[in-house]
């Protein structure tokens, strides 16, 4: 089921802007200048080349960069100052339709046109690897493709359930903290339901999501611990029976399957220790759990991999930032982080399909 | 109610040391031979000498320091390398009864005697602060103290409920992040419960006693922010209905009171927000809300600082650590860090009684 990889020395790698509305073409074009990205793969922009060249010439900040129309299949190498693009089939949007930080119908049609396009490319084996900007939910709403993110847009290209995809957060080391991944046990719901239907195999599940994505990226199996959901881990009862309950029993469901797993820990000591390098991995039990250590770490660096798809797809974790579009102050250092973890994911094996394979 | 200020130019602070079995001697001795605490205002440390200088003689990391005892009313300023010493009337303890890094009655006895003893100059009039260390817990009830901690104790100590006194988790601030100040609407509990128990009138009391220990510590009013329950604050009530029915309401409450409060926001870019200089505060929902973003960004230098009392109370946030006793890797910057807020608040106007003044 998994695309065959064209070039594991230097994978084809295909960037999207996401919202070309949105900070997404900024912050791709300020990566694209820097030469890490390059060492890492041969990059391509999928991308209509007019709306593309458009949206550049209202950035006043943005340095000049050439842009090249490519065929998908041309093995020439990348480098910083020259875009090479590549067209969707069949697909041109008007430079008007999209006005900087606005929702439009048409910028969520062309950062949906240029993922499902990304996925083919990759599925059919042209390329290696998706990178995609932020994409806008009420722009994709607009469109009106109904789902409710760029997840579930690639679940369905790839033919498969919503269900099958999900997404570790991951942050890539600095000089002072160890990379982390971060899979969540439940994500958007209220926090109040979360816990409710929250079992040991919705976290187990969780925990082999984690495994099997570290163990990819790091090319070795990871240590990951599982996050208490009380104060103190519960205080051994005294402030909640879940650990004991729910938690521990995922725990030890995980040691038996072979992951090298710990927790319940007490969640508001687990991520320093975790940075300080005790742990590769963190199963949240819900959003905020992972998000707050996360974003207040690495807002700007924070990368999501999809998880459980035959294809290898990393995002910037951030948003379209309207606020900010054509100030200058767009951060690439999300895009770099993505280009990055795609790559590593291509050298590793071939993806498993189905979340839960062991 | 409050006690009269001996001098404000240079309040005399008394020091405990939490249980002597921790690394509470250690930070504190460590914080001594720094000259930014003595710069503050005038050190005392509230100990049994003889027990002191026991400990102090086992622990081999720490530079040497002259032990010399003082009467509680003796004017001196203090300085690095000589420890003033107050001791505690009719109470000594055998050194050989409180071995390192174990829980024993006689260290909780030490902590708790240490700490009474002190509540009781200030609320005499002859120290103006307490700076508190780590006591354990099991210690205290091994000792027979049926409290939950060293903020009951105090309470206990001013003659008033437990309920009277809380607590504000408090960063200073660094180079790269602002001071922050955080308060708890629900605290020691299953998460459970303290969503279902989550009212209006909690989170404004929460938020006006942040915004009274704020304007205290920075001398005038601080702009705070209400966290968000759900993930994404809620997504306009697709995750959740609390944003709307619990936080907003409290929001509007403290408004409508003069508080400049606004919320409720996505928990997971809040704290970085408040951190880059937006709020001076932030009222958290929940135990790990708060905790994790600061514990994680100042395991070492957090704070906290007491509310409620008729006393200037501040405290070291970390625990005994009796896993790194004697090892020379204790960190003092959370002593050093409590004796700032505790002159802070000594200067600044004499505590309200009562947590839930306006």
């Amino acid at each position: 089921m998994a695309a065959p990889l064209p070039s594991r020395a230097s994978p084809l790698v295909l960037l999207t802007c996401g919202d070309p509305a949105g900070i997404g073409p900024e912050v791709v074009v300020r990566a694209w200048n820097e030469p890490a990205g390059h060492a890492l793969g041969r990059l391509r922009l999928m991308a209509d080349a007019a709306l593309l060249e458009a949206v550049l010439a209202r950035r006043a900040s943005l340095p000049p960069a050439r842009i090249v129309t490519v065929a998908a299949a041309d093995p020439r190498p990348s480098r910083p100052g020259e875009l090479l693009v590549v067209e969707p089939a069949d697909e041109r949007i008007d430079p008007a339709a999209v006005p900087d930080a606005t929702i439009t119908a048409a910028g969520g049609r062309a950062a949906a046109v240029a993922v499902q396009q990304a996925a083919a490319a990759v599925l059919a084996g042209t390329a290696a690897a998706i990178v995609t900007g932020p994409l806008h939910k009420e722009a994709l709403h607009a469109a009106g493709y109904d789902v409710p993110g760029h997840t579930e847009l690639l679940a369905r290209a790839c033919g498969l359930p919503d269900e099958a995809a999900s997404m570790m957060l991951w942050l890539p080391g600095t000089a002072t903290r160890s990379p982390l991944g971060v899979v969540h046990a439940t994500l958007h719901e209220p926090l109040r339901s979360a816990i409710a239907r929250l079992t040991p195999e919705m976290i187990a599940a969780a925990g082999r999501r984690l495994d099997d994505g570290l163990s990819r990226l790091h090319g070795r199996r990871p240590r990951i611990a599982v996050a208490a959901l009380n104060p103190h881990g519960g205080e051994g009862g005294l402030f909640g029976d879940e650990e004991a309950r729910v938690v521990a029993p995922a725990v030890a469901a995980l040691v038996r399957a072979g992951v090298d797993a710990t927790g319940p820990l007490p969640a508001d000591t687990l991520f320093g220790r975790a940075f300080r390098g005790e742990f590769a991995g963190v199963v949240a039990l819900y959003h905020d759990q992972g998000h707050i250590p996360v974003k207040l770490l690495g807002m700007h660096q924070a990368v999501n991999v999809t998880l459980g798809l035959p294809l290898v797809r990393t995002s910037v974790a951030h948003g379209t930032a309207f606020d900010i579009v054509g100030t200058g102050r767009a951060d690439p250092a999300g895009v770099l982080a993505a280009i990055e973890a795609a790559t590593r994911l291509t050298v590793a094996a071939a993806p498993a399909t189905g979340r839960d394979a062991p």
